[in-house]
């Protein structure tokens, strides 16, 4: 109990340093900012990287490919509760968005890679995921002449390792961000944008505490905290969160606040998928995170708020991918 | 034994009516024809039906969408030998490209469906494929308000049902040809765009007859056609083609001829995806459907030749899907 009181306390100082207004505050105020569009300075690396993430041969099967998992015609996630792996092994998470994944301060639910090129490499050698090798991957890229035309153009030379491959994907993905909510021209100073409801939710949204994790321009992904922090949340995920990084068991069930973009997107919603709906979302946290059971128009309105929160989704021209030369290695579902 | 002379002199006769000309033909003589570029006269349909070619949640496990085996950044195919069903079941034929699939005198490789949009309702009630119902699919899209508003701005009410849902495919698939290929140029009289080797590869595919089969602007999906007129092909893949579709015997083994558009990108090849590299393709072809042993020189010709034929892919701005309402089913990958 002792310590629920002061992790409660620490918000509650964290809101303080912050020094946030409460209402009528000035967009410049705001405990979230506005996200600001991608400026794109390497674009050769950038397309390359394009190419890799939809390349499912980066997997055993020749199947599953970054966009299987992220879908970006679906707010960057799969809108499953948990994914589905090589030979449609049930994953143990829920596969977070990678929109605005540049934001976050750490990568995966639990922050074991540092940033996104160390995240890159995870899903190919995971024998859940694409449950390919990283040497695998640079086999069958390498034999490709086009990829190793590629890779020299951005690279300076042909040679193509694993480095090369997450960095270009990481390059990538740095250019998945999405300005312009209608949250963000709000933020920007056009105050007709929001409905009287969506404003309403806002004031809520922060009144009420939830913007203690979910800050700054993603909403989130800023911070590990307790998912359970008031009321210790039930799940039959076995994943323990930050504790599996650092060993320490006060880390226990605390997980990389997710960001709040583009959450209408992204569902479902939690480390565990449970939460089909923004509402039940909304709900739970309220309950577990804040002590705080949200009336139905509280919730409403909260949901109205969190809507206006989807920014412009990235333009993605599909890339054609280089075909495998005779000597590729081939794809194995079946084996 | 006089079956299979029966079936070489009807091409023969093929032939002799096209009126082909076997060497200095001019192009307007040539087997093959230049595909057109599509011309967009239903626009809005279009847009429905690519956001539905990408939409997952017309797979029961919403993991599967058209695109996940008729992929257009790989040639419209999986480039796997046998394509991965729901539960990751092994599917029991090569998945056909999408590219240029309006040009085929019918769908599947038995021409079960006589048209685009019967063969689109198949896959996504497929057990071993999408795995859903026609109700649900129906069910999910009514759920989606969004989705609501588009098939009313198309089809004037926003009534959805499976004769829409598969109409708005067929009409984005119609969009999917690959114009202005290499070959297309020379057609149209630009003698210097190929090189000796691709016009030699060329004449030898006139003069061995491969044109028997492989003519028109699809080079090939004209007609059904034995796989293995002159020399049994040998297969553990059950599939017995056309017979299976008219229960004659005599159609035991007849396939649709699989365009030789962009074949460079749409490995492998064959039924059962048995020939993993176009030169195995092009020496297999050469020996069962022609009684011909190419050599390596004449291989590598043809080889070279059937490399024009990749045309400009499609280009496809990646749609973003409407998300799921409260009340949408949601996708069961593993129950």
């Amino acid at each position: 109990m002792s310590k629920k009181l002061f992790q409660i306390g620490a918000i509650a100082s964290v809101m303080l340093t912050a020094g946030w207004v409460w209402a009528d505050s000035a967009a410049g105020d705001e405990p979230i900012q506005p996200i600001a569009p991608y400026k794109l300075t390497q674009p050769a690396k950038a397309e390359l990287g394009k190419k890799l993430w939809f390349d499912p041969r980066l997997s055993r099967s020749g199947f599953i490919s970054c966009n299987s998992c992220h879908n970006l015609s679906m707010g960057g996630s799969d809108n499953l509760k948990t994914s589905i792996g090589h030979n449609w092994q049930k994953g143990p998470i829920n596969s977070p968005t990678v929109l605005n994944s540049s934001l976050n301060l750490a990568q995966f639910w639990d922050g074991r890679a540092k940033n996104l090129q160390e995240q890159a490499g995870g899903p190919i050698a995971n024998p859940g995921e694409m449950a390919s090798t990283h040497t695998l991957a640079v086999d069958v890229l390498q034999s490709i002449p086009q990829y190793r035309q590629e890779f020299a153009r951005v690279y300076g030379s042909d040679k193509i390792d694993i480095n090369r491959i997450t960095d270009a994907i990481a390059v990538f993905e740095e250019t998945l961000v999405t300005p312009n909510s209608r949250f963000d021209k709000w933020l920007k100073g056009d105050k007709k944008v929001l409905t009287a409801q969506e404003l309403a939710g806002y004031q809520l949204f922060k009144n009420s505490g939830c913007v203690a994790c979910h800050n700054g321009p993603a909403v989130g992904g800023a911070s590990f905290q307790k998912m359970g922090l008031v009321t210790p949340y039930k799940t039959d995920n076995p994943a323990i969160g930050r504790a599996a990084v650092t060993g320490k068991d006060a880390d226990r069930f605390n997980f990389k606040v997710p960001t709040l973009r583009n959450v209408e997107l992204t569902y479902p919603y939690f480390h565990d998928g449970a939460a089909a709906t923004l509402s039940e979302a909304v709900d739970t946290m309220g309950k577990l995170q804040l002590g705080k059971q949200f009336t139905r128009s509280e919730n409403a309105n909260i949901v109205a708020f969190l809507k206006t929160l989807t920014g412009d989704q990235p333009k993605i021209d599909m890339p054609i991918l280089p075909p495998s030369a005779d000597n590729t290695p081939r794809p194995h579902p079946f084996d």
